[in-house]
């Protein structure tokens, strides 16, 4: 078990309904000495890989992507989330629709950040479904930006968010991988 | 001038409307070297201060605390911006209306991670009418927690939020206190 695996089993809640609440450390009050070691794993694992930006989305992959930055001496980019859209030619706005909530969200990236130099490695705390990442890879092809690569902190690998993304080539690495969880028992079982 | 002010003179645009658009360092596009400097220089200005959190709001206040709070090495909390809330005791909840946009919200921490004992350093990117910093002190006060200080990137002196905390005998570290703007000639004027 890694870093974060043992974290998780330590400090992770499982929930009905495939929820594990992580909001002690990751995603409500944020454990910055943890998230330091995650950007320095995610440095050694893209080592040699060329990137020059960090594109997250608000607002819990804000924390970690800001201080993963500091191991690639990259500026960090938010995409803001909306339900409504200014269409106003001056950002790049993905639609992505939820397959399980239904609900849409406009993944929003003004034109100014990002650009056809830019290789871009995308960093966030959830894959799930992966709705919001969906959206930011959209993003940085209208951009005619390149993907460098995609780090998770926690893949739920029991949903499909995770394959879809290899299935279509991109490099993801995700700290922890959860195939399984069982909220009577509090057991998580991680891939190995 | 300080490394922040020379900084919003550099990349910092004026608008019509008292409008300072710093999106490409501080709260779109991220510099996290800047957000590590600035955090050395809290650390500066509260050395001596006992602080145990940080707290601070979504969305664009979560990088500069989690860059900032490895000066201080203690936990990050962000609080939660809706405009609905669901009052299921979990959470304290404060609801601040905006003076010039007479829009209600709420802000939202857990009460899991606030409690009495917290020495509690707030940061955040901008401080105008004072509003979000409002709601965040009342929260603190709802935990029996104790605000130790505030600080802040950007204070926009010519609006009256920084000298209402001043007055409340809070301790208040804006980093760059804007005095005047002018979107014609896109002047800055700092407070020595």
């Amino acid at each position: 078990m890694n870093f974060l695996e043992e974290r998780i089993i330590k400090d992770g809640v499982v929930k009905e309904g495939n929820i594990l609440k992580v909001d002690s450390f990751l995603n409500h009050q944020l454990d910055v000495e943890l998230f330091d070691e995650m950007g320095a794993e995610w440095a050694k694992r893209f080592e040699g890989v060329e990137i020059n930006k960090i594109l997250t989305i608000e607002a819990s992959g804000i924390g970690i992507a800001c201080v993963a930055a500091r191991h690639f001496n990259v500026p960090v980019v938010f995409a803001k989330k909306t339900q409504s859209v200014n269409l106003d030619g001056e950002m790049y706005t993905a639609e992505v629709e939820s397959f399980t909530h239904k609900n849409k969200n406009h993944v929003i990236v003004s034109k100014k950040y990002l650009n056809e130099n830019d290789k871009v490695l995308i960093i966030d705390d959830f894959l799930a479904n992966g709705c919001a990442l969906q959206g930011l890879i959209s993003i940085i092809n209208s951009a005619n930006a390149t993907v460098a690569g995609i780090g998770i902190a926690i893949e739920k690998g029991f949903q499909p968010g995770g394959q879809i993304i290899r299935n279509l080539g991109y490099r993801l690495e995700s700290l922890a991988i959860v195939d399984g969880m069982d909220p009577a028992t509090g057991k998580i079982t991680f891939r190995n």
